[in-house]
């Protein structure tokens, strides 16, 4: 799925809703820990109770690596399962030089063909320029981050504006707003308004929106644009809402409430 | 091996070579190519070839990553066989939220069980934090790279110094010298001797000699501290230097070269 898709599946579809799926194996309800599948189990579970109610989802690379061989296989399974009519991206946060970042663009639009990858801008244009000549798919770069830890570097004041300010305009104009979106926090909501006068025509893919605190109504109001341009993105408030064999329902009847908010923003 | 052992290994064995394992399977020599498990081939041949004149290794995830699920195994393989004696990093730039970077702290420090990993900055101290709790292991956190990126966003002026400047400072507050270092381009060796005023005890693994321009004189007179305090990586130059059936032979003469020349700046 590409950009232009993902914009109809928003309209047709009236949602905006991203599902992490950062599916940690000891959070995974009892029934499912014995079981060797148990991620793969879960993720199919949870994708099949909310796909009616988001257009995309979100493997966090980070839970699956951390299991070895076992998560990446459990990873591709996962991918393989995202239905074609949903966004689906890699939240890899990658980034290095050039013929390296290539490597990693490889790895996560060829080996796991996502259609989304989070770069980190740290190391500047040809760390991001692999990614972003492929076609028809789309990178997604760091802005503003919705951690504490954005007050240290991404809110440094560089030249009369913030750090993640420069981030915004310089990587703006190494793409379009077809194959380049922004990571924006949820929890910074009151600088959303301000952003889009820094990049009024790109998606920002918004995460911190529930167990970071995030307001979905802030977001909403502050982040639109004409084509909506946002993929606000909720994990631990749909995957891990209920811990027993109920698990999935919760996380549907969660993701649906989630769906007909956002349809009142449309 | 910690920082300590990695110290001493550089006093007695004469030298501060890291030898990159960025191996591309299309760049393997035609007889390998043809063999399933080339690159594990590969890699330990160089290994064999190259140990007696280097301290450490550093595997370039992105390269194995590409290949799935069998550049993963290929990854942890050639992880088993660097010597106990070795320094090895994770060459993986990874870093996100607390929570993710606990998992890739997990991935890379206990399901890889590597010496070290290389870790992005730009969100900020609770990123970074997680790999840093990990008794005897170091957090490699980028600072200046060497690649002309580095213009776009580490050289940006920020309150009257860089950002890397500011990077540095900021990073090094959050580690000691036994559990941090950084990475600090040699295309940069003329700001060695001004990184080495913000951040005079701490490690700095730097890549870029050879291939990508820089030079070993240069950083070895700029970037030396009491303890030596560099660890200089070479790959292209090393791994790549021959594609015959003799690729490791050479990799082991430019490996003693470099072994023979750092053996002079000590």
């Amino acid at each position: 799925m590409d950009k232009k898709q993902l914009v109809a599946a928003i309209r047709s579809r009236k949602n905006y809703l991203c599902v992490g799926l950062d599916t940690d194996v000891d959070k995974l309800p009892a029934h499912l820990k014995k079981e060797k599948n148990g991620v793969v189990l879960f993720n199919k579970a949870i994708i099949d109770a909310t796909k009616d109610f988001c257009v995309s989802y979100k493997i966090n690379t980070a839970f699956y690596e951390a299991r070895g061989l076992q998560g990446w296989k459990e990873m591709e399974e996962t991918l393989q399962y995202i239905p074609e009519t949903h966004f689906s991206i890699a939240d890899a946060k990658r980034g290095d030089i050039g013929n390296t970042s290539a490597q990693y663009a490889k790895t996560f639009f060829e080996t796991l063909p996502f259609d989304a990858v989070t770069v980190a801008p740290y190391m500047g244009e040809d760390s991001v320029r692999p990614f972003l000549e492929y076609e028809n798919k789309v990178t997604i770069v760091l802005g503003l981050t919705s951690n504490k830890g954005a007050q240290d570097f991404e809110m440094l004041p560089c030249c009369e504006e913030h750090l993640y300010e420069k981030v915004l305009r310089k990587v703006a104009s190494w793409g379009t707003p077809d194959n380049l979106m922004f990571v924006v926090g949820a929890t910074q909501a009151q600088e959303l308004a301000h952003i889009r006068t820094i990049v009024p025509d790109h998606f920002l893919l918004v995460p911190g929106v529930g167990a970071q605190g995030g307001s979905l109504s802030d977001v909403s109001q502050y982040g639109k644009n004409a084509e909506i341009g946002l993929l606000v993105n909720s994990s631990r408030g749909i995957i891990y809402a209920d811990s027993s064999e109920k698990f999935a329902e919760v996380a549907g009847l969660n993701a649906k409430a989630l769906q007909q908010e956002m349809a009142g923003y449309i």
